[in-house]
């Protein structure tokens, strides 16, 4: 299964890129996971849209050509990352390139809620029409990792947390079973 | 009063830009309205918050410098824009420029819900700890300029259906009113 | 397809019940719906969940004997009335009756929104853990009568605008191929 | 200052009644609470909203008679209790006892996001129309008490763990601020 991930965060020793690290890394028998960039798009601009400039073109291909989307987003004051939202933007348009696609959440951050608010919001915004993601249901499979600092090792950069590594297991084995199941 | 204003969208013929441009017109004795540019920031990132580039100390200096904000959006995917999202992560960073600021929000779209769920989301983002503005309480003042292409006249670019106008005008009432009692 | 549906106002002439009534005649060919009694519910007591009133049983019994569950709801205070969250709290606890019901929510109201915001409080609650619907995705789906006093029959009590009804009979289409597409 | 309580659990045990005793024992000096009972309050119906039965009226006229009100909420189904919405359903209506009135919000539960959820749908609910309580800003005020039994004493029913005190005592003391600042 290939699978393409948007990480929101876009500091080098992000939480969340190290989370996107740690997958790839983990589930390589199971999934292929290509890390796209969002930081060369432009801010969407509908004047553009229809002939939008080669980082959109290639961004939007990515996903239409990928089996799933994996989003790793932090929280940014009480929801995603402009840059995040700017991509999920671009990605709404003429060829809607998420519908259909199925696609997973997650997040990490040094507080106590685990981006949720962050994630209530993603959540919403892959409902509407111009994305229509077909979202691996919340209800028992939200991934909201909090306290990053006390689960990532600061050496090798890697989620390291054995509790947290066995449920991201389930969930992750979960996202996949729900991608086969149509 | 001197305010400025974010404008969510970036297209030219925008009716949200038409909307800014409208009430920077009619509201001329009472509103210095200063329309700030939010294009040509970078998208934000925490590596370089604290040496951050021109463009955002700009943008930070005269939100700083301001008596109000004047937010409008439109909604893309049920949230608001990444370039307005984007241009508030960087005004939550180090010095946190909305920090009681006196806020108002409004919204036009060619649907028929006014931008309702941009400004849900807008609200808890403004009322996150890095934003903590000072909002001109929701319930009886929202601005949902509903059905755009009807209430706005495509030879002038302004505003021009009169029940949205002078609902409007005792709406920015409401807003200087409530700017000034603190 | 046998559907329960639930209503959420209790009023006598609530344009939400005179709903419920014109899909049960209009759709009888296509759905048995039958509405619910919630109003003789007691309020939600996790003391009583176990060994819960006969009324709490009954409702939680016609949920697991249904095929689908139908929600109409008006908008109070920008989210769901009490009686109607009551009786999803008796509905989410020991047997879980609504986990993978197919749901599909619809309201109306005398207000433009149609009531949005209830709707949305009321996805998130259907996709929490204790519920867990199987919801019909809402990108392009939403049921939201606003101005009802102009779309209802005040003689007959029906649902009565033309073009609404058309276009809730494509939504009550897609509710029942999605309902048995699993 | 006096202040009355409402709390969304009806259980005996409740994690969240005893949060209101121990406030209520706890801030004696500053505060005169009072637990108001909301749940021999019948569900509301418009159709009675102009003539109530007395269990509204008392419950109105404590909430009028009050210099402010304190919602402690548990979390069900990612929302507010519906014992709890239906009381303010009435409070909604005819005489509006909630306007301007200073309001905090609070909940505990024994799951680690500490009933963010609810108290989000709760405070969309507490700005909208009909209440348009003048409610503490949520930005860096939040008391969302998780992992509540390890928080709790058995023994007194008291919220017992001295880091989580000595919060709730600064966030008390926010709210007094807040509610004579007006």
């Amino acid at each position: 299964m290939n699978v393409v991930t948007i990480v929101g965060s876009l500091r080098k020793e992000s939480y969340n890129k190290q989370l996107a690290d740690t997958m790839k890394e983990r589930y390589e028998g199971k999934l292929t996971i290509e890390i796209l960039d969002i930081r060369s798009l432009p801010f969407y601009d509908q004047d553009e849209e229809n002939n939008p400039p080669q980082s959109v073109m290639d961004f939007k291909e990515a996903v239409t050509n990928a089996d799933g989307v994996i989003i790793i987003t932090p929280e940014y004051n009480w929801s995603i990352p402009g840059v995040l939202k700017n991509a999920l933007d671009w990605a709404s348009r003429v060829d809607k390139v998420f519908i259909g696609k199925p696609v997973m959440t997650l997040g990490t951050t040094l507080g106590a809620l685990g981006t949720i608010r962050a994630q209530m919001h993603l959540r919403e915004i892959l409902a509407s029409p111009g994305i229509q993601a077909r979202q691996l249901p919340p209800g028992g499979n939200e991934v909201l990792i909090s306290f990053a600092n006390q689960k990532f090792d600061e050496q090798s950069g890697q989620l390291a947390d054995e509790e947290t590594l066995k449920f991201l297991d389930s969930k992750i084995e979960a996202y996949i079973q729900f991608a086969k199941s149509e």
